[in-house]
């Protein structure tokens, strides 16, 4: 099925151990004339390669063959293509049927290609995916937030993107799993490690029943910068990010404005202002993110439209109240009427401001509701409910 | 020093007992004919006046004299003026020095006159004021939040101006009168009625060291309406409206969003998404309303600026890190090194992926700050600082 052929893909499985993303220089010469083409001329020419470089590099930047040649004696494509397909997983590249075509929304930023162990594709409903992302260091308030929303988008058929991290993380794969959802684990190391450690539980859940992702080749592992880069993955890979709990300072924040770069949907979930797990989403809100409160909310954020809807009014947060419906004169009377005791004519004309004819015909249609009730040649007020 | 003659102020009481606002017919024939001539009009001749207004009204809408006459009996414009004086109060109207011209963003629908009684003008320190708004029934947490704002604002010299309601605004006056802050109460009763009756010590104290104001003539009994009337004077007043807490149904969304229409700016305090006191301001933050995390937040809605500023990272909240101002490649190779053990040069170069010679350079730098140390012929991580 494939139409890349072995040879392309052992070359950028190789080309994927040589450099660290984002590599321009790597991407823009595997564009031009191949990853296979590519390998070859670098261990043929490398200073054939740096001359072909050389007007295109900011003054003083190093010429890339150097740092490419300092792993070429590690990377061996072929190797690492058999060693992720005895681990029953293999490389996605472009050009793949199934290679995910969000991802090409990064430019000249897109992974090489992408190592999977899993059942699931990872983009396994077009854009029907969203990132939950947010602090290792999080709240039990973080924790329950993340659990609903996660539910929400399994009941939904929405698939939850993350970063198989401590905290939040765990918590949306956890809780997309046991809810019977999708689930995609986007990773800063190999697909063949596991990290962080305490998370070996869930890495193997997902990698039985989800999709675990990295565009690092099999025994990389995890340093800062690949946190980093990893997070453009996750944002691209999804619909929408979405910020659960993040401090001030965060990876989640990197992945949202990452979001928003790509032009998809930023969302952050509100908390106390007293709790600074949650000052990193007050900062996206401030930023022009969305406020999630919910799955809707939160479905609402992969369905882009014009103009933001009239929220709707939920039933149960807003029940009818005795003036509901009523026009203004007629609420006017409404208020006129007293609880206790009935009131004349002519003390409710002018506690309404309005004349003796329209009071009546108020009064008429307050009566016809048991909201007024005659009273001593008056009328007092009746059906009163309970008030909030 | 007042420009406005007495006849005219004293038919302005008296209109202001006629009609409830807002009453376009009566501001449009004030404006044209001035109060005292409107009124003899309307005393004259209101058939003649309803003829002059017919082109006007909408089909099947009440002619006007009706509604004003309806009254007629029981307004008296100085008898008004003369009570609120002998209560120490006054009837501020437009042409008075003292008007707040920010009441004229109101524009049709701006108050005939305020009621006053206090010490402090309704304005008191011109745009430098905030509304802190929102549920009657709020938590601990609105409670806390609304102090910390209110003491802010007074700390800032900026006045605080609420509805005196129980809860948020309640809790807004209090703490600005307790910090020896400005504040401003808008009633919807008479400035010479105590509503809530809770509130008696609170109403007293802000007539004592702020304002009472109203555009109800004194002896209006609070009504539905009048709630709803009153938070746009609230709006206009205000520099800015910050809601803290409120329901998904709630008189201080009204107030937020006249703060919207008159150009004011609108922000809302962030709360759990599992507290429905605070339900109504995330719906407001969805709206577009500006998330208020604290006094700072709520000064930028004071003064706005073109562009939204980078938010400055306040130094408590982000400590420094081994890795600041280190570039990419150095901090590759300070994640190549291990913690416990050296490791030589051949492993270093392949795990940062950079020429030996990058390494080299790059190891020189993490060496001067203690970053890197020298260990059996190779190097080790060092200056370890606790992780978060």
């Amino acid at each position: 099925m494939t139409v890349v052929e072995d040879r392309e893909r052992a070359a950028l499985a190789t080309w994927s151990r040589l450099v660290e993303p984002v590599d321009l220089a790597a991407v823009h010469l595997i564009d031009r004339v191949g990853a296979a083409t590519a390998l070859e001329q670098l261990r043929a020419d490398p200073a054939g390669l740096d001359a072909w470089f050389a007007p295109q590099l900011r003054p003083g930047a190093d010429p890339p063959s150097g740092r490419w040649l300092s792993r070429i004696g590690s990377a061996d494509g072929e190797r690492d293509l058999d060693r992720v397909r005895r681990l029953g997983g293999r490389f996605l590249v472009p050009g793949d049927p199934d290679w995910p075509g969000c991802l090409d929304d990064l430019g000249e930023r897109r992974p090489l290609g992408l190592w999977l162990r899993g059942p699931l594709s990872p983009a396994p409903r077009g854009d029907r995916s969203v990132a939950l992302v947010g602090a290792r260091a999080c709240t039990d308030y973080g924790r329950h937030v993340t659990g609903v929303l996660a539910a929400g988008c399994a009941r939904e058929g929405v698939a939850v993107v993350s970063g198989a991290a401590f905290g939040i993380d765990a918590r949306a794969h956890r809780a997309a799993l046991a809810c019977g959802g999708a689930t995609v684990a986007v990773l800063a190391c190999g697909v063949d490690l596991v990290y962080p450690r305490g998370n070996a539980d869930l890495v193997a859940a997902v990698r039985e029943s989800g999709v675990l992702v990295s565009e690092f080749p099999p025994g990389t592992t995890p340093a800062r910068h690949r946190f980093v880069e990893r997070n453009r993955v996750i944002a691209a890979l999804s619909g929408a990010t979405v910020v659960v709990e993040a401090g001030w300072r965060s990876g989640a924040a990197i992945t949202a404005r990452e979001a928003v770069e790509l032009g998809r949907g930023m969302g952050a979930v509100p908390g106390p202002v007293t709790s600074a797990a949650s000052a990193g989403c007050h900062r996206l809100l401030r930023l022009g993110a969305t406020c999630v409160t919910g799955t809707e909310d939160l479905l609402e954020l992969l369905t882009p439209i014009g103009a933001l809807p009239e929220v709707p009014v939920p039933a149960a947060a807003a029940p009818d109240r005795d003036h509901d419906g009523l026009d203004e004169a007629t609420v006017r009377v409404l208020d006129a009427l007293a609880v206790g005791r009935g009131r004349g004519m002519v003390e409710l004309v002018v506690a309404a401001g309005l004349p003796e004819a329209r009071v009546e015909a108020c009064l008429g249609v307050l009566a016809v509701r048991g909201l007024a009730v005659p009273d001593g040649g008056g009328w007092r007020r009746g059906g009163l409910r309970e008030r909030r």
